[in-house]
């Protein structure tokens, strides 16, 4: 069983936090740990006076930010990661979507939103997520994508997560860690977290205004990946990685 | 053969210059491509008030410096490349010294001068380069390496490109491309390239004050990789690689 992990900005941003939660994968490899961007591509956005401008808790990625992505997720954050990990003697390689084409997306098309160089994932390459998994080798994947044309492109990291275990299908478990317990009913209730959810669940939830905001994507991404078929699928607070919240795809109703 | 291929920051630096090398490079794949910075890191450096200090041609790598050229240098600048070769069918991968642990490298020690997190490259993983190159899968890697105790280093690209091709000896060549005609007797003179130079040579051109500067680092760079039996390495402009200035080792004399 291969676990994919993503980790996410609140992880990314505090070192310690960081090195508690690789200390803690360290005997599970070789894994995939996809990461998102935090703060940092932010604060250097704000350092060099690009504008950001957010679109449903999506980053719009014009050329000037792009930059400041591919800097931050692929140089800072990844390779930071990458050392980390060699330290605690997981040998790791880390990767953007570009890397022997392991991740092919298309720039998404402008709708009412133009979101500027951020990519809808086309194509998964298992056989080079295997090359290195069946060599004991641990994947650090940046969520930065290409399309094969040579530009590279913006991709949100849970989305990312998802069809990277996708294409694993029954041989992965995917773990969203994040700051909070898991889904919760209430967001100031650290006690309130929902066990399991399926996607019917989810959506009356929805409904009653019970889930709102930033965990709608997650919450997509998690379960397209349950009904692409991935064992597990788990959203959870990064200090209790198999505790949180369980996933449902239809196949388990 | 294997072709190590060292590009100088200013074909980094031009996009045009950077995709028609890319291009010229293409049929010659696998291949191991080592970059230079560029200006890229001194601009970002700039942009952020970080100052800058240069030593014997060597950059002061302070805490503040060494993200700066993480970001770069196996950000922006590898990434970039790596995109841009998938876009000519030269499947690649981008690569820093920490990924696999392919360069371990030590902090060099404080003398007089402290250079910070600058690593002098201790050991090059022969067995992960031929992972890749055994596939046809390309190299490109940044001039970032670690210490395995989770701390990256800045490591100059001329000495780290030295140290791939001495690592691979009789199954490399090495070839430095940059803005010059080869190595030259009269740096306003493009047509005083020096065909073929021997370390004998060189000294007697270094003490006749006719070889100075920047060259000397890349010089010694190319010595020593002749000198460890790397087949052939060669000092030339970036759209001539097989004319310029042949560098003779010992076993050549």
């Amino acid at each position: 069983m291969i676990r994919v992990i993503k980790i996410g900005g609140a992880i990314v941003d505090d070192e310690a936090v960081l090195v508690s939660t690789l200390t803690a994968l360290a005997p599970f490899a070789p894994f995939i740990l996809i990461h998102g961007g935090g703060r940092v591509a932010t604060d250097l956005a704000r350092q060099l006076g690009i504008q950001q401008t957010m679109v449903n808790g999506r980053r719009v990625t014009d050329a000037d930010t792009l930059k400041v992505v591919v800097q931050t997720y692929a140089g800072l954050i990844n390779k930071t990661i990458v050392a980390r990990l060699q330290a605690l003697g997981v040998n790791t390689i880390g990767l953007t979507g570009a890397d022997l084409d392991v991740v092919r997306a298309h720039r998404r098309a402008v709708g009412e939103v133009d979101y500027g160089f951020v990519g809808d994932v086309d194509d998964v390459r298992r056989d080079v997520l295997q090359q290195f998994l069946s060599k004991g080798q641990s994947i650090v994947l940046a969520p930065i994508t290409h399309d094969g044309a040579g530009t590279l492109l913006n991709t949100n990291a849970d989305t990312l997560a998802s069809a990277v275990a996708s294409a694993l299908g029954k041989d992965a478990e995917l773990v969203f860690l994040f700051e909070h317990a898991g889904v919760l009913r209430d967001v100031r209730d650290t006690t309130s977290t929902i066990p399991s959810l399926s996607r019917y669940q989810a959506s009356r939830l929805i409904a009653d205004g019970i889930l709102t905001d930033g965990m709608l994507p997650k919450l997509e991404a998690a379960f397209a990946a349950a009904e692409a078929g991935v064992t597990q699928v788990r959203i959870t607070r990064y200090d209790t990685p198999d505790a949180g919240t369980q996933i449902l795809g239809e196949q388990t109703l």
